[in-house]
């Protein structure tokens, strides 16, 4: 990107920057305390869930279709929940356990069984010398540090304004010590991008040398749209069918931005068989999942309509703020010329691009400056954005007021890191 | 054991099986179905924890001392909870972690780390060519299953009426490839015993040659005594202290059995480096637990004394089923001489220890006359009851008219297999 800054004679660039750091000693003065680092909803938007903790009382009836839900049993989750969290995902329910109450860990769990046991009666993932798993990157650092923590390598694929760059993880596949790929395929984390139809089929069609090799495709923002037109993600499962089957995805989601996070219900899909094959490691796990949760969901979000209804809603608050973002992006650093950022339509996140090495120098600064963000280069790999150029903005958590504060502080750090590093490249 | 039928003459014996075998086929015609098999709460109990369910509702307050229950954070659970289960188990707040609705899940958690990371920086366990665990038994069927599930070698220790026979568990634990043993201290399932001062003590001294070698303490029956006068059981951390300390346990317990099966609260404990160990998996599995359901237990059940009366009007449910298993035993097979069982004070089971040889025909004719009962050796490592002679008698779910008639096709049943037994042993 061309920068205002090479336009700018040496003194006016100093100058500039004298301007630019009175600014930041300002807000500095103001001891702004702030914090846009994770992805959690604000307590308006939790607020909005509230009348769900009244769908499961003391005489309720606890039963769902036959099953008691106070008592042990059903350890694929209730019908009523199977089916909701399959309809939002677009899947056959009998595809579908629901368990616990975060998506992670069904994440983790998926992930111990090939570790443990194997997939499919494959060699156990913790028997081998390697294991890498595909990395799209920007992408969810907990994903990237889950893998991690098991010793699987982690390699970074580009990302494209489509999704993972599909001509990369094609070649990558070949290797049968590719076991894996984490896919955020809706309003992704952190770009907020959706995978376009033509990634999609072609992951749908990926022959991966290793049997074994399956997709871990986190469904996190399935509803989580900010506009009446929401973008479309061609179903996954469909997708497979119909370019010739086979058995390739453990799809994941969760209802812990939907309604409480943390004390949402979530599910994983696949294959019949695949299904089977993790049901061996579940029944081994525990007894059954929390039902009455389940129950308390189901009772109150019963189906995709439901659903959607209360995203709306949410999305009243949330959408601003995204909105707000923008224009204070385009009002505080658009002139400048070297930095872009995305524009989602759904999800948590926001994606910010800088120059070259500037990604550390401002979220430090704006540390410093009373405003926390995800660490730069925690969505890459190891912490290793080799461009050191982007930053996740995560604008739900903060009111509007504070959201707008935190970015008059990330705008003027952005600009004296960036006016600082075109002197710095001028000087050598 | 002298049995009755040793007095016979081979004619009496003959006659007494004739009678035996009218009565089972009596029993059979009347197309009895019931379940003796899981430790599973009657409906009457669970709904004595209905209440609970209004204890969070649309209007309450979603925090806890500061802590915002209804959104992340929070991983290692909310304060009053992590005060409620301290209290529980007798350890200190900060050594607990509360996760999750079940224990068993965390149990396995805690396999996890040690296979995928080991414990405390010692090699993963996954990467060893044999991991060992101690499995005294007859115990926690789900138990073995789990460390069989994972490839270890579950080895069998001699239960005896005070805990595991600790002569042969101080000399196994000199094998570095033992890595851990199963207890289940207070009102052991399947016997019902607790374990002495004396045992708990020995097992807070062990010195295994592992230093990575931990016991899976599960606490299961903590409050689940049936009788005013409860079992006392030595509290293990304060017995490692007193026998110098060292981070020898992982100790489990839950609300399942107190609120509602699948759906309570479960924590575990450990010496604070153990703790600080497994909170890097803990955190890399999950953002954190389901904490509105922490906030419905601790708000219902503020502390031990608000336990404590909970349990004690489950107990009127328990106590008289309990009471019946031994009458009925006592009244159908007492006089037999071949026959014993356990007389537990809490907890869920009565073990029954018939003749060498008996425990699987005994099963097996229960079922074929309509009664379901834990499978014969399933309290064993590997299903493997060497004796072939004792059997888990689980009372708590059938009503206390279903259970008098499961017992009598019980005791019938046994009655024949034991008779046959007899015949079958004089004829050899």
């Amino acid at each position: 990107m061309a920068s205002l800054f090479e336009s700018l004679s040496a003194e006016e660039l100093e100058g500039a920057i004298e301007r630019y750091e009175a600014e930041v000693a300002e807000l500095k003065a103001q001891g702004i305390e702030l914090d846009m680092a994770r992805g959690k909803p604000s307590r308006a938007q939790t607020d909005l869930s509230r009348p769900m903790l009244d769908a499961v009382s003391a005489t309720s009836d606890l039963t769902d279709e036959g099953v008691d839900a106070a008592n042990y049993g059903a350890p694929w989750g209730i019908p009523s929940a199977r089916r909701l969290m399959a309809e939002l995902i677009g899947v056959d329910a009998k595809n579908v356990v629901v368990g616990g109450s975060s998506s992670l860990d069904l994440e983790f769990e998926a992930l111990v069984h090939a570790w443990v046991r194997g997939v499919r009666g494959g060699t156990p993932w913790g028997r081998l010398e390697r294991v890498v798993f595909l990395c799209p990157a920007p992408g969810y650092d907990r994903h990237f540090a889950m893998t991690e923590h098991f010793g699987v390598e982690n390699v970074a694929v580009p990302m494209t304004a489509e999704g993972p760059d599909m001509d990369v993880v094609e070649e990558l596949v070949k290797n049968p010590e590719v076991k894996g790929m984490w896919c955020v395929p809706k309003y992704e984390n952190p770009m907020g991008i959706t995978y376009s139809d033509e990634v999609v089929r072609r992951i749908a069609a990926l022959s991966p040398a290793a049997p074994d090799f399956r997709i871990w495709w986190d469904n996190a923002y399935v509803v989580h749209g900010l506009y009446d037109e929401d973008d479309e993600l061609l179903e996954i499962f469909g997708a497979i069918e119909e370019a010739g089957g086979g058995d390739l995805v453990y799809e994941f989601a969760s209802t812990s931005k939907v309604t409480f996070p943390g004390s949402g219900i979530a599910c994983i899909a696949a294959s019949p068989a695949d299904i089977a094959d993790l049901e061996a490691t579940f029944a081994i796990e525990r007894v059954c999942p929390d039902k009455l949760n389940m129950l308390r969901h189901a009772r109150y979000l019963p189906d995709l309509a439901a659903v959607k209804a209360h995203m709306r809603r949410l999305a009243t608050i949330m959408r601003p703020k995204f909105e707000l973002v923008d224009e204070r992006l385009r009002e505080g650093l658009g002139e400048l010329g070297c930095c872009s950022w995305t524009k989602p339509r759904g999800g948590y996140f926001v994606t910010f691009f800088g120059p070259e090495g500037s990604a550390k120098a401002i979220v430090r600064l704006c540390r410093e400056t009373g405003v926390t963000l995800t660490g730069a280069g925690a969505t890459w790999p190891y912490g290793d954005d080799p461009s050191d150029s982007d930053i996740r903005i995560a604008p739900s958590y903060p009111t509007l007021e504070e959201l707008g504060r935190a970015l008059d502080v990330f705008c003027a750090c952005a600009r004296l890191v960036c006016a600082r590093l075109a002197r710095d490249g001028r000087a050598s």
